[in-house]
């Protein structure tokens, strides 16, 4: 490879690209996590924290990467054979459930099958859980931003459905590719377990990741009956109650989270928001205008943090990826599982400003072309028309 | 509290003072964790690792902190009702034998109990391997350098012991406050699990930890029926043979992890020892000279990473603790579980020089006087006689 | 203004994005000046820096920004009353003439006017020279790339000109925005003294300023009598055999140099002239594809760091820098001097990739649609072409 | 040497510690110097800056060692011939006169001899100021703090004995290595030019230095004749008032100069003072306890910020700095001119604290002891004694 002239282009869905404030902020020295210093970092951790997952509730905070967060929801919270509910759609919403499977709980029969073009869908939950007499089911599996796919289940939808049907299942929520990117509420949506990740929205490097909790998730907690240790909530509810935690926490991580919980609350979560679907709607923009195809089919799921973008059939994803990479300097995500060199995905979320969206999309359109993917002039230009029209 | 106004004196036994050459090396921007060059980088990862753990098998590096390791060195290699073989060395003894209890395992039966000051005794174990013929004891667990105690275990011994009781149980060792500051061998002792943390002898923030794996605990781990799914060693083995993980790796602290190895290297492991070995030696040294009593009893048994000091009857630690902090910007190690208020601990391990050491026992001094605590006043001066002496 | 979400795009030509690496090399801490370690940095730096000037001759460093060099180029080999020629090539040409004014030397009788929008004129200096019969021009100064233009002067052509001339004078080059960006030979083109910062193609920030110094000019400087201490070359070169300075060097600023001359190396000069030159054309493509006119009206004149833009009558390019701030987060440089208002330039030069060209031409052209300035659509997708085409 | 194995102890008087805040303050990307960001720091960095002189006049800053801002002073405020009188304090006093002629200033004629272990005498200052009717002395230049000599003239007693003696020449202070370590007042003693640089007590790495600059001087500028263009104080404080500069400033040092600014009023400037007093106090009471002479004889002058030691007869005091040097990573100052080798240097000043200046001078006692220099033992003790009694 040629020498690096300039700036990486980071344009996968995450690890994003990490603000020099935070990296500043990270390399801190480390304190002593006993002392008073670290108690009111947490505490002041705690408190930016629950406006960012829209609750008032507790946030647990993990030093382990986000897959850990997964794990620590279902542990919590449910038993030995226990009923879950998932949907297919896509690549992470099957690991989730495969990893369901392996802690020991029971996966095959309340399985949604879907074609990772669509979000999960609330009408087919409520069928199943009306259909649920006994509330055999115990929890509702669901990943609101589908990394693999870009797209985005409606979950105030999948509330919805969960309450008219009655159905008392824990609704347990995948917000590791929307937390800090699209409008996210842990209380007003009755979510009951939040998982998120440092690395994507946040705009920190992977190494934390969270559990917000409702009291219906606490309370189940206290009967769960899967074993754990590391991942047990209440611990580190209790130790966080003194601003520490029971084993060492992830100091300099937490550093830039402050420093991260600060930028979003400068800049203000609405606008974060706001900021995300214009970019999303940019990309498209300039997907239409290359006269591709974007992967998710329905206008309400569009996801604000990454846009997965299909290849026309004989064309490899893979290839073009390589081509940008060697020529251009930049990451763009892959697909992933049955996408595989089928799919390819463009991040646009943490920190990102329109240049440098402008500058990944012109990226992608030289690639295209350099890789002889038949497509229109027109993507860049309607992209900008999108940025400019403000 | 008033301004600081030099460099915090972090001498707890870790996390310790990250060298800074170890945080600029972390502030670097995160990088795609799919591509070539993040392959690249875990290559020389674990290359750099197998030394420092003396070994030439596996080591799985975990985005968690040290408890997590904990918990992956018994999930992969034990099943529910398993017995284990543990010893009370101290405090982290006692937690990570708890662990092991919570997790399903059976831990009453196959405790030894101590009075943390000696550590695990090679003969006790000798007889208890012995007596149990059915083989039912399937692990032994062992912690290397107790740091709550500045107690270091023989682990040669231990294994010694083992061996020639013909005993096919696990050894199990955690080497969090041992590994990068005191001899340690995985190979050469047969230990089966070697559990770590970046945050110690590594000169790294918290938020990696590390599994060091021998062939007859891989093998262990094809049958064992606790469940896991993050802390699986097979998903990590395979991914790190193309130079990827399973999940999101702790891209920042990875890079750390580089340069720290580095360090290591360029000083030289033997020299790494021998200067723990010095500055514990001249610490001890000091408390002598102040006339106070060091916590082990057991002079094969002293620490190279931390020591800790009992305190005289009538006076409290964590006062002390607190004039030192707030007078002379030192962080301290507190006396933990039964110790509390008995014992502070010195940490002297790490990225450390002579002067550091020096201006610490001098602090120490400095406090002790000012807590009303009868001290002679020759502590520093035989500190430095050490110092000089090499 | 809003919060910046994102990377600033600082598109002046210069101070120029310092890469990250080099940040970061730059805060390691500062260490002892007159110690062993500092010598040797010293030796090094000198080494690394006599190819990027094109000489092995002495490169004297000053703790000083680019203006500093200027003055000491005169100083160091003139004395007062001494006849300087120059000319009329932009705003910093007119700078550094009045400086040598301010100084006491003779800039009135041999200033060469010109338009500034072509560099200095071989022929124009032919005549002069022969002309001066007594040799009464103790110097020619010629700005090799002029910043507030991009024209570059031909200055292997100037010194033919001398050369066919037989004249004796002194030639002294600033090459403060082409020093690592375009094509220069101290040596080869017999420059008398290369003046220099680093703030530019040395992808520094400000604060180190450089003065190339050919046997000649060290040959005048014995004899020069303009007072002179801090300027003075002779203690530095001096000091510099022993690998010292005659004054507190500006330390962090060199362990920056050390990174930027490492990654220069790594690119390879003529890679870096090459890549420069193509950004610089992918530029101009998209500056008539805009249906703008480029200022430099010389085809062998375009510089490779950057591009001023006339705007089009009636439009105010100050206002439009400030849409492109507010709205891009984008800074250019503005028109300076005379071409107040009327002139924009794009820096292109230092650390800078073909995305973040893309970008930034995309926030200029967006930028041009939202001030209402009548240009063409066709402007970015012509540099495309030009970055696609290698 | 052997690798380093901890924090080096960077003991010299100067450059200092510069504060890990202060250096990752620093590593922020380089910004547009003529944009609005920039101009407001400009102005938080001249109001910070005021009171750290003690002045509300113009303090300018040049980007350029302490050396280039002794030029300033002097050329700003004098013509050729002009008559400057000048201690002999040590060896900066020398230099700082040795500038002064060979910047065409006559120095020769009031020059007062000293000891290099006294300040400047207000007496003998009085009887030449009185002695001089015409008033042909245009100005006084005084050392506040001799870096080579630990000793600290008594500014007002100077400024006093100029006032009774009714001589209007400049008072020119050098508050170098004082300037944020040891009380000083620009305007309430009637100084005209204070030359400070950046790496002393204002604890940042060197690169910027400064001319704080009463009326008076500010009016001598106006009809002072010798030749200036970079030190020009004019076109500096016209830019100011703008928040810009009229050359391009050295940007990542003024964001280390408002962090390190930012410490100082954290800690409060009669509190820095005063730590600096009581380093010193017990670094002096450590030289006594090893039966050694300090420098400086007159106890109204000893430094705050350093210490110079006068080693025995037969016992070469560079000799003993790489003793310590390569056993203890310690730098240390040498002596300086005429001081060569009969004395060390051990800087207090800038950011450090206790535990700091305690691992310092266990540093020197040990070195002496290795250098086989006869030393009492108590010299650690005795000023553990002072920083305790606090």
């Amino acid at each position: 490879m040629t020498p690096r002239t300039g700036r990486h282009f980071l344009q996968i869905p995450g690890p994003t690209n990490v603000p020099d404030r935070v990296l500043r902020a990270m390399s801190a020295p480390t304190m002593d996590h006993r002392g008073p210093e670290f108690s009111a970092l947490t505490h002041r951790l705690l408190d930016g924290l629950g406006p960012v997952f829209g609750t008032t509730g507790p946030v647990v905070i993990y030093p382990a990467s986000g897959t850990g967060a997964w794990e620590a929801a279902l542990v919590n919270t449910l038993s030995p054979g226990d009923r879950v509910l998932s949907f297919e759609t896509g690549h992470f919403s099957a690991l989730w459930r495969e990893m369901a499977g392996s802690l020991g709980l029971e996966t095959a029969t309340d399985f949604v099958p879907g074609d990772w073009r669509h979000g999960a869908d609330p009408g087919v939950l409520a069928e199943r859980l009306t259909a649920d007499k006994q509330h055999a089911i115990k929890a509702v599996c669901v990943v609101h931003n589908e990394t693999s796919t870009g797209v985005a289940s409606r979950i105030p939808e999948i509330r919805r459905a969960m309450d008219e049907a009655g159905h008392p299942a824990l609704l347990l929520v995948d917000t590791i590719s929307s937390l800090g990117s699209i409008d996210y509420r842990h209380d007003e949506w009755g979510v009951d377990v939040t998982v998120a990740g440092s690395q994507k929205g946040l705009m920190l490097p992977p190494g934390l990741s969270f559990n917000a909790v409702s009291d219906k998730a606490l309370a189940a907690s206290r009967t769960a009956r899967l074993p754990k240790v590391f991942w047990d909530w209440k611990p580190v509810i209790e130790a966080n109650r003194q601003g520490s935690f029971p084993y060492t926490p992830a100091t300099n991580l937490l550093y830039g989270l402050e420093e991260a919980l600060g930028m979003l609350r400068e800049e203000g979560l609405p606008q974060v928001f706001a900021r995300h679907a214009r970019h999303a709607a940019a990309t498209r923009a300039a997907v239409r205008g290359w006269g591709l195809e974007v992967l998710c089919l329905d206008e309400r799921e569009h996801s604000g943090s990454l846009t997965a973008v299909l290849m026309p059939d004989g064309h490899d994803a893979d290839k073009l990826r390589k081509i940008i990479l060697e020529r251009f300097d930049m990451s763009l995500g892959a697909g992933l599982g049955k996408l595989s060199g089928r799919v390819f995905r463009i991040g646009h979320l943490g920190q990102i400003g329109d240049l440098t969206l402008a500058g990944t999309l012109a990226g992608v359109q030289m690639g295209l072309e350099l890789a002889g993917v038949p497509v229109g002039t027109g993507g860049l230009g309607a992209a900008l028309d999108t940025l400019r029209a403000e």
